[in-house]
């Protein structure tokens, strides 16, 4: 190879090893990892017909069991990102032509809408206002209007922080013919669920949120906990070979960690106690009632005259905390303030909320 | 919370941390993953709207143009496996009704088709038998007879150890109107491969194979790159959101640094000097022409009167050696010995050839 065949060169930023800030992650995810979790991304390989890995995906199994509160046994985590399990529980439960009925009060049930649309599934829309939350009428109009074979409903509504009561809805669905689908992405282990107590067939959530696993350390992201029944009765393959439910991909282990020591009950009674921060979003046309507000996501109104990417961009800037703006239907309108898993302390409700009186006296006014 | 409502107990074995065993991983993939990849596995994360996250994503896209020697400006990494990739260029490519003609000499034509026809696409399969590859004159017969819209060939085939000549093939695919996606998962960084030079429309990789990255940590697995024609062309959407290639997912960056110190030309020559094991794939039915073996995956037959299981278990067992056996149309015929990235030196080599005597000797020579 006396002459370089070689058209585009090497690009001599990759030498430099990546260098990453220390920040406080309070927006609504991804969340601070803990060291535990950042040493398991440090290890070697396992390959995956190792004999170590049965094992793993034993205790990967169990550890999602007791995070979801079932027995299960199709539970299991993906290598992907939260979308990614979406994708996965609507691939896996719907083929063209099936009715699914998508409730929508933000921009998860939007997304899924979308998603069950691309399968050429028939999707009927339940709307509610952003911040508002489904009552068991609501859901049983829908069901009586629409017939679904499967209800998506959304448990921590992360575009606006609403915390969708799951009681009773189960048992509705099922009087009703229907399979009820959950995301509990932006709620899993900082409010309870109940998957098998509250009759949900199909319950997936993300790893970056209150478990603090970053999007794929440990090769993992989402876990899902599927209803095999219509797995079987599928006339058609899903459409993705990758997220086939008949054919399941190998993760690791290491997030799942967190919960185990503290237990799932001091998780939740713990992101209850830290996301009661004052001006809780309300005024401005949106609010959030008191009993459906999500432990894990705070919405707060952006301050009148204020610019939300001023406050945000000086949070970064000033104090290295991350907030966010609104997303979706709350664009524009709050700031949303996530204290998840090892960020859910008093401590980070006292450095945010400092951050944030900081802000406003220091933030320019005279933008709006 | 007086009583607990917790019907699934925390599992104990998640409070051990996990450990794994050190090994050397010299099967079909993952392969072994060097100190700075692992380092950054265990870095702190960035959130995918942090200012930092827009400069990492452009040294991740050089670092790809770099890898796959071209210009193109929508190259980016997935968070997923190589079989995410797959999908992903299967998915972009083709509407249902599209034909695509697929070139099937090994497992990963196979599994292209199945994908394909998951989409709807009007699947035309080229064959050849296991071992062998595809001539120029093969691929022309099969474009004047299908007239496709896009040709899918594997030019790593890993199931039977076969490197695809591309030369000529790009050229001769637009003449016909036809796109050409090549899937290079076990042979990029080991194997020349020049995207822009070949006319290669849509290409894509695995990051666990000669860039010794495992699967997900940064975040990333797979590299694509691709045409945006085809993208802008479409009448109606992918099935998948999570892979729609006009709404691209963010990932990270350290995979890509081994290629850079080195270059792609100097790996290519080690890939090459340190796959020449004596007894290559030939032999009991099947064999791999001397010009077409892949440097990254040797396949080597099976000793006759030994079970490659007996073989492969002793290496793990004995010499904490992975390798494997075949796969799909290999599977009972050869063992398959990876030597990639990292684990292409002539010491592997020398462990490898050490540990496979030592079977030789030490295994029963009974079952068969």
């Amino acid at each position: 190879m006396a002459t370089s065949l070689l058209r585009v060169c090497p690009p001599g930023e990759l030498l430099r090893p990546l260098a990453v800030p220390e920040r406080l992650l309070l927006g609504p995810g991804p969340s601070n990892v803990p060291r535990r979790i950042r040493a398991a991304g440090a290890l070697q390989l396992l390959g995956h017909m190792h004999p170590e890995v049965l094992q793993v995906m034993d205790e990967i199994k169990a550890g999602i069991q007791y995070a979801f509160q079932t027995r299960n046994r199709l539970s299991l985590a993906l290598s992907g990102s939260g979308h990614c399990a979406m994708e996965a529980a609507l691939f896996n439960l719907l083929e063209r032509g099936d009715t699914v009925l998508v409730a929508i009060n933000g921009i998860w049930g939007q997304r899924a809408a979308e998603i069950a649309r691309r399968v050429g599934a028939n999707v009927c829309e339940l709307l509610k206002p952003p911040g508002k939350y489904f009552t068991p009428q609501d859901i049983e109009q829908g069901l009586v209007q629409h017939k679904p074979l499967v209800l998506f409903i959304t448990h921590g509504e992360s575009s606006t922080g609403v915390l969708q009561p799951l009681e009773g809805l189960g048992e509705l669905c099922h009087r009703h013919g229907c399979l009820l689908l959950v995301d509990a992405v932006a709620s899993l282990g900082g409010a309870p669920i109940f998957m098998d107590q509250q009759e949900i067939d199909v319950l997936y959530s993300g790893s970056q949120k209150v478990l603090n696993a970053p999007l794929a350390v440990s090769h993992l992201s989402p876990a899902l906990c599927f209803t095999r029944d219509k797995l079987l009765r599928r006339k058609t393959k899903p459409p993705s070979f990758y997220l086939d439910m008949g054919r399941v991909p190998v993760s690791s282990r290491d997030l799942l960690c967190p919960l185990c020591p503290q237990g799932l009950e001091s998780s939740w009674e713990r992101h209850r106690a830290n996301c009661s921060l004052r001006g809780r979003g309300s005024g401005a046309g949106f609010s959030v009632p008191q009993q459906a507000r999500l432990p894990t996501i705070t919405t707060v109104r952006v301050p009148e005259g204020y610019s939300w990417k001023d406050i945000t961009a000086f949070l970064m800037d000033k104090h290295g905390v991350e907030i966010a703006g609104g997303l979706g239907p709350t664009a524009g309108k709050v700031l949303r303030i996530g204290l998840m898993g090892c960020n859910s302390t008093r401590d980070s409700v006292e450095r945010v909320l400092g951050a944030l009186r900081d802000a406003l006296q220091r933030c320019p006014r005279s933008r709006l």
